[in-house]
């Protein structure tokens, strides 16, 4: 497991392509990036055309950070991105597929 | 592994047919839809003829989203419900029965 | 893995006999149900005749929904029941011993 | 699994010796004691000499239970006090270490 | 595996090297440390040359704890440092790499 973390800001998404490497990636927390605007900051994610889903809603000064138990190998790109002003930091691991925690007899 | 999310919106009740597909839904996040009512929304599930059961509790501007842990292999559908006036968006993963993370010697 | 949920309610403790079943039992979430009263309810749990133990504490209007991660396979009786004026609903799922996702060589 | 709870009350810290016992013992959930002090009731843990680690902070009528994911299997005793007026209940379950669920071919 | 926790001070990162150790280290738990002052204090991480990712954000009397789930297995060092007042105990555990958890047929 390597540590993974990118930070998604604010009108720039971040995308993701599963197929690009022999990875899979977990995220498991998001937190407010930097900032002083009090207003609300949602992740969102967009997998091929479907609709975009809400992953998380971060509130300035009442509630900045919490876990996610998102996996991802996907066929299609992922694009994550914020609704709202601040940036949201991604943090989680990789785990290299084919490494020494699978089990092969 | 791969992403799933939904969203389900009020009065519109999400209904899930495990039966149908050779896959484990894992759901892992729960997170308030776009709206200005301040009131609670909480997810509700019904399986088979039994009681709703609450999943979770989401507060407007206080606690926006939450995690979960939850796994679907029943062989009865499985109603997602909110109880409340805005969406809940629910995010986590399918995985495919039989795929490469199983153990098959 | 099959969905598993009640809502335990004021003044009527829930009582799991863990070895009338071959069942492993994990409770993932509790979340407050209905009512009005802006008081705490506690979720406890009593095994054998051991002291009660708090497994959660949830607060109306500002933190009505936890996760929790409880396995149960006792040999003793196992009670839950709330402290205080709300019921309130668990979630999670049972795993059947012996099921396919047991590693059986 | 079998179910593990205890009270650590305040002035008196619970002291666990993992090597009399042939279990590993995951602490999976903290709450909150009964009590009417508004303060904040910290939980922390001393391994053999070393300095003490705070593991949570609770906030009464705001925030009064919290996730924990905590294993040990320590050569040396372990030791939870509360730093605060109240005490912390916390729950988990215990492994038998060589149970049913270890994989012995 | 052992329990492993630290204190990250402010102005004083906390460097771990994976390479000198056969271990895996797993951070659950993020808990502000002692003092006053109401600022929040965000964890933060540095893998490499990499731009620092914020990991957690601790809002004093109001939310002061919260779980991580992380993994560290880096060829580079990896650097945690607190950004804000206060310092913030992490907290976790261990896994020898090649203990008895492994599978080795």
């Amino acid at each position: 497991m390597v540590f993974w973390g990118i930070e998604v800001k604010p009108g720039q998404a971040f995308t993701y392509d599963c197929k690009a490497v022999p990875e899979r990636l977990h995220i498991t927390q998001a937190t407010l990036g930097a900032g002083s605007s009090s207003e609300r900051s949602v992740l969102q994610c967009v997998v091929g055309g479907k609709s975009p889903v809400f992953l998380c809603s971060l509130l300035p000064d009442k509630f900045e950070t919490c876990p996610l138990n998102l996996e991802y190998e996907e066929d299609d790109e992922v694009s994550f991105s914020t609704v709202g002003p601040r940036s949201i930091h991604l943090s989680g691991f990789i785990e290299i597929v084919g490494d020494d925690d699978d089990f092969e007899p």
